[in-house]
């Protein structure tokens, strides 16, 4: 399902192909995060148009809200959001976690109660996988525990039994024919338990890995410390996903190590606290300097919003809570990665990749 | 600025264009409301897709926020806010009195504090005029003063004798050559004072004549009634507008007494609530009965959102609050009132307007 194409002279940088059901990805690829089964103020022709191919949407929350009989029952998950490419399903680890309340973990699975209306619901690597094949999704996640950031070495040693345990039970209960199931790596901010974690989701032999447990609020030099430690334990020719992450060098930095796949709220976030991307770092456009400002959000990008309005009109719809500030700002943060992911794409079949990454590094000392 | 076309046998209903100087406009026409300069959750050009032709736009949201300064160094409202197309501003009139704090009217003006920061300021029929001839509004309104409903006579009666002196002072005040000015009828729910506010509305010779103080909580057969009335002593060869009204039946039956313009949050602001227009009625997608609809909104529309969604799927983003639904029931309800106008003024010009109108009455009976 993964074949590379590139790969770059003076890194571990590669270009690749990702295939799937719903056709193919060029990697390194950048998926907008659409939870609810949408990217959040954007059609789905706008998110194609802007240069994607994947989107992430998420287990959890379609399970519980507006439930899998509704998405199963409207053709599936792509039918459902009018998306036609692939998509990959986060398993639910995650916001079990972070949006659970009274969250208990057993070696049978998570049981807590929703973060919607309260009601008692359990979670178990076998649901997981039938959540998610019933949605349709392309790629599957394995069902993972996703420890807070820090933790100590007891706590992250016992969670990697745990997992150990859970993803070779998702292996065995996940049986579509077409869509493939990624593990996921964890192991803390410890070397060696990243390398035990790795290892032991390689033995289970997945189609692609996930690098988890990054992006948790750690120094960006331990993360690609880490990162890089952990990779040479990860299959080189499976996919490797580095959950999480969407700024623009910390993504130029995975790709030097090996990583193919990104995810991250942040685009589409930020664009909704009236946060635009720049370079490698944001303006926000709250700030009263934008307010008579007749230049476009970045002089230098081709996208609709910087073609058609300027910063203080722009300004004005963010300090009027406008939904079309909130539109504009996420075309505008979306084709800034988009744009990124491609020009490394480019960069790396040309062997430039290591000039973008300096322009890059230098660009952010300069911020 | 105004060419009556077309005229209908069997009602006093007429086709016509509206000049301006950012183009014409047919009529009956729809304004969509971009009160804070953007139709809310939509881009201006998909707003021009839909068909309208003409916006409307609020003086008073715009000179409190991003202030006259702001939208004057940017090249006036039409730059700023991307729409090519007519513009008619609202005077503040209405605004200062539902939105305003501590609002004092005196013949010289109206005294108030910001809705926004509570700062005190002063609007005046000459400030009002100066404010939308800075916006660079292709059409301005007096400002007038919109009495609550119910309000008794006496009330109502000095009320007239103060919109007189303010219309009289925006004709003076009013300056532009290019900008066309409307006066605006006022004179509660009394077929005399209607008459006697019409009449002296109309002795100031306006391009044009607003029909206010309707649709403020009055049954519709006294609006009917009242502006039957009332238009009897409004110029015929000048555009009537009935301000604050978008309901289908409403528009169909004003329509058909000679009104030429309307207004309304209406469409827009239901969307935003969850509901979608429905023939003459609408349904809220909010109800749990759609939720696992597979049809479209609405089996006869042709717009995006019905070739695209299920109703399902609309359900569960307006469950979800999410952004996209509310864009997708703005672009459905647009279109409707949209179609509607268009079909009206197909019907005016080939005879059939009479029919059309009894088809919205029956459909309406059976809501």
């Amino acid at each position: 399902m993964f074949e590379v194409k590139a790969t770059d002279g003076g890194t571990r940088a590669r270009a690749g192909v990702l295939e799937t059901p719903h056709g193919t990805a060029d990697t390194p690829l950048f998926m907008p995060v659409a939870t609810q089964a949408t990217v959040k103020a954007m059609r789905p022709e706008q998110v194609a148009e802007l240069g994607f191919e994947i989107v992430l949407s998420n287990a959890y929350h379609l399970w519980l809200r507006p439930g899998l009989a509704v998405v199963e029952g409207l053709g599936g998950l792509h039918a459902f959001m009018g998306w036609d490419g692939p998509i990959l399903t986060d398993s639910g680890g995650y916001q079990v976690l972070s949006l659970g309340k009274d969250v208990k973990i057993t070696p049978e699975g998570a049981r807590f109660r929703s973060h919607l209306d309260g009601s008692t619901v359990f979670l178990s690597p076998e649901l997981s996988m039938e959540v998610q094949q019933d949605l349709g999704a392309d790629i599957a996640m394995a069902l993972d525990e996703c420890l807070p950031y820090p933790a100590d070495r007891a706590r992250v040693e016992s969670s990697l039994e745990l997992n150990r345990d859970w993803a070779a039970r998702c292996r065995s209960a996940h049986s579509s024919d077409t869509q493939a199931l990624f593990g996921i790596v964890q192991g803390g901010m410890f070397p060696d338990l990243r390398r035990r974690s790795a290892e032991a989701t390689a033995e289970l032999d997945f189609p692609g890995y996930g690098l988890g447990g990054f992006s948790v609020g750690e120094p960006r030099e331990l993360t690609l410390d880490l990162l890089e430690q952990t990779l040479a334990h990860v299959p080189e020719g499976a996919p490797r996903y580095l959950m999480g992450v969407g700024d623009p060098l910390g993504m130029a930095e995975a790709v030097a190590l090996g990583v193919d796949m990104f995810d991250s709220v942040l685009p589409t976030r930020i664009a909704r606290n009236g946060s635009a991307m720049l370079g490698t770092g944001r303006i926000n456009l709250r700030n009263s300097r934008f307010a008579s400002d007749e230049g476009p959000l970045d002089p230098g990008c081709s996208c609709y919003t910087c073609r058609s309005f300027t910063r203080a009109y722009l300004r004005h719809l963010v300090a009027a809570r406008e939904i079309l500030g909130f539109h504009l700002l996420t075309v505008h943060n979306l084709h800034q990665v988009s744009d990124l992911v491609y020009r490394m794409r480019r960069a790396i079949s040309s062997g430039s990749f290591s000039r973008l990454l300096s322009e890059l590094r230098s660009l952010d000392e300069h911020e």
